[in-house]
């Protein structure tokens, strides 16, 4: 069979509808605008002919947040062959766009020049993103083959800390003295061209020293008229000074409800600005942590292997089997007790159970509160009464329905009381612990969402077996 | 003494420096961009003392989000108190950025006609967001109250489902003919004026039956030459339905990294546009659902009453209790062989534990996956066996931890042969339920992160106590 043969007999096999590439778009993505599998299949099965035409035509349909979908669900041998098929302004797009491990493992395989080429096209925040992520080696090439301009706005940037204002900002910026009119402004928009950022919203109002005094959004720019100086139509804006951390970029954005805002050097100096679609990504990325942090899993991401995901969750369970097993110590200080009533071994996991359940609730909200700073010193007292309260409720409530069960299937009104007080103490634990712990570490400038279940998770462990047990030896024995 | 006295001793008591207003803004906002206690503390001082004036001067010191938050900090009385000193522009901004049980709260409070003049300050979606609060009676009065134009835009919004685009949207959009030149399109914003939206990004670009056809950023637009038509500068849109869900429409935005995008009906025609200020919003909203939700709460907001809280969490410890009750029954069936051997009462837990815990990673890591859709049909069986793996390594290393602290505290080499095997089953079931539970829950239109939590913790306790007391009923006794 001639390779002609081939992929005549492929074609007929695919459905003629889609092969206009109007028809690939509507095919590529479901209704959730997810890609759709079958598209996958189409690309594996153009891969597997290694018909490059067809790859460029399937990946071509796509936009470039769709080709690093793709890339996510094929194998780093499928990767290799689309990646040639894409132009140098689509190919830094993707690669923007890509996990951090993905994007790892798929910079290592462009070579150094494509990659500057692919650079070139980016917003100077983009480019760094990149750059950052390449071996020392690769990165040296990188550089020397890039244009200076970009080269030195590149190497300025990562100086900054990662996750800080200066790593997210974008060095193009539209800056005008307030004497100018709008009119002037426009103008010189028209003129100005390739220096300026791609897309921008906002026009900062500079004094002589380059501070920024003001900024004028650009749509209230168009509907003034030309005459008017910028001084007259400009409004406050929210400095971010350049060493600012990205989670508290992130909120002034969110509390502000701000588009863009400039980027200052200590001496209060514009050097970039920030724009809301970088930060869309910082807000998922630090509540995706906070998700993952809450249960014990430091992020693997999505194309770890085994190991390193194995790896990335077991400090976590194995400082469980430490708590776990000073937890369990208590029983043994009750061996007595047990043998003499097994029904006790019976119960007591209940009561450390519900009381983990508790305790997990009141600290899911502690963390999501202290998150979005509405939990913070003014109402701190407030809440830990609140939730203490919240605790003997249901403390209560849990005693009651647990009596119940208890007394229909053991018969034992003293079984019954030990459990009930038991419950009522360990919820009352529970609850304190779930916003005490996360404020705790809060004050010492701790993240509350990584350590704080491992402790909660013990100490309702601890009291529940102890509280249940000392309760039965009293009572009951 | 007079009140004249009362204030003029009050005022000795405060620095006189917070009198001037630019050194209010300062104390207002500590370093975290988060209300000062301090500040509060001011604020309920005037109160107390009745002191109009200066609680004007204080809120009046505040952007409207601050009021806001000043708001979550006072008790009802006070708020009382602050909510007439604010002009109706600033309330309505005020309004806007309340939590939903706050926000309520304080609805019932402000009168008809000044809710109404309130809404006629705002964007429609805004607007439309406040009128949903209130109470029947009320809506009523407030929509007679106000003028047809804003009556209509409002009425026919809330025919929208709750949380769909057609409550995100704001009516006030700007269109124009691909014909249109530049000049042409500036000149029309000039003398547009009111009907605009306060702030937009994006011009649409619609055919004459009104479907958006493209857009232009106006940063473009301000770029390009007066006498370019917008056919030559438009570029492609994302058109979001307004029937779309917001976690939808968020998604997309986050996705396609958009600013801006157009609206449209079931005909396809531009009805509203979506901003991206609106959207973080929702994404913010969208992951401290699943934050709260793995942990088994439904959200009772930061001003929900004890028992508005208490109630809000009962429901999931009330199950919490069967399931508990259900895998202490396997306990039940192994009661001759605890009573033999107390120790075994000892270590079941710990089994149960770890167990719970793998689960609880899995599950967290596989509800981010779903959410982010990084996790889907095309390559779920490859997430599936990678998690099956990743609970055999991780079954494997803490079975041989503990069979070592196993064997130093009761020498018994069958012991710990016991504990190695039921870990390593239990971790397998663990990994297994913490992937499968949440993608089955998806399959079947559910949200992953509501009831998985439940599923998981059952079957790792039933499953971690069945295998290690049936283990140490066959390998021991």
């Amino acid at each position: 069979m001639t390779r002609e043969d081939a992929d005549l007999s492929k074609e007929l096999e695919i459905p003629a509808i889609v092969d206009v590439p109007e028809d690939l778009e509507d095919l590529a993505l479901g209704d959730d605008y997810a890609l759709n599998p079958e598209y996958v299949d189409l690309v594996i099965d153009a891969a597997d002919r290694g018909d490059d035409d067809r790859l460029r035509e399937l990946v071509g349909a796509l936009r470039s947040e769709d080709v690093a979908d793709l890339m996510g669900f094929l194998t780093s041998d499928y990767r290799e062959q689309v990646i040639p098929q894409l132009d140098s302004e689509t190919l830094g797009e993707v690669l923007s766009e890509l996990d951090t491990n993905l994007r790892e493992e798929v910079l290592e395989g462009v070579p150094s020049l494509t990659l500057a080429r692919a650079l070139e096209e980016m917003d100077s925040d983009d480019a760094v993103d990149l750059v950052e992520d390449l071996e020392d080696d690769k990165r040296e090439q990188v550089l020397a083959a890039l244009d200076k301009t970009d080269r030195d706005a590149i190497e300025s940037a990562l100086k900054y800390d990662d996750e800080t204002a200066g790593r997210l900002m974008q060095r193009e910026v539209l800056a005008a003295p307030s004497f100018w009119t709008v009119g002037q402004t426009i103008d010189h928009v028209r003129s100005a061209g390739d220096d300026l950022p791609e897309l921008f919203f906002d026009i900062y109002v500079v004094d002589p020293a380059y501070k920024p005094t003001g900024a004028v959004p650009i749509s209230r720019l168009l509907r003034a008229q030309r005459a008017q100086p910028l001084a007259e139509i400009m409004e406050p804006v929210t400095e971010i000074d350049v060493t600012m951390d990205q989670e508290e970029v992130a909120y002034i954005f969110d509390k502000y409800h701000l588009i863009s805002a400039p980027v200052t050097d200590p001496g209060g100096r514009l050097v970039g600005q920030i724009t809301v679609d970088d930060i869309v990504g910082v807000i998922q990325e630090e509540s995706e942590e906070d998700i993952l942090a809450l249960a014990g899993v430091s992020d693997a991401g999505r194309d770890a292997t085994i190991w390193g995901i194995a790896r990335s969750r077991l400090p976590w369970l194995a400082v469980n089997t430490v708590t776990a097993a000073v937890a369990a110590s208590v029983i043994g200080a009750f061996q007595a007790e047990i043998a003499k009533l097994v029904t006790l071994a019976i119960l007591m996991p209940i009561v450390a159970s519900l009381g983990g359940n508790a305790g997990a609730q009141a600290l899911a909200v502690a963390v999501r509160a202290l998150a979005s700073r509405e939990l913070n010193a003014s109402n701190a007292a407030r809440i830990v009464w609140r939730e203490l309260g919240v605790g003997v409720i249901n403390g209560l409530a849990l005693a009651v329905i647990m009596s119940v069960a208890v007394f229909i299937f053991f018969r034992d009104p003293m079984l019954c009381l030990t459990i009930a007080l038991a419950l009522i103490f360990n919820l009352f634990i529970a609850s304190m612990a779930g916003i005490l712990v996360p404020l705790t570490l809060d004050r010492l400038g701790r993240d509350p969402a990584v350590s704080s279940s491992v402790f909660v998770t013990f100490l309702t462990d601890f009291m529940g077996f102890l509280s249940f047990l000392w309760l039965a030896a009293l009572i009951l024995l």
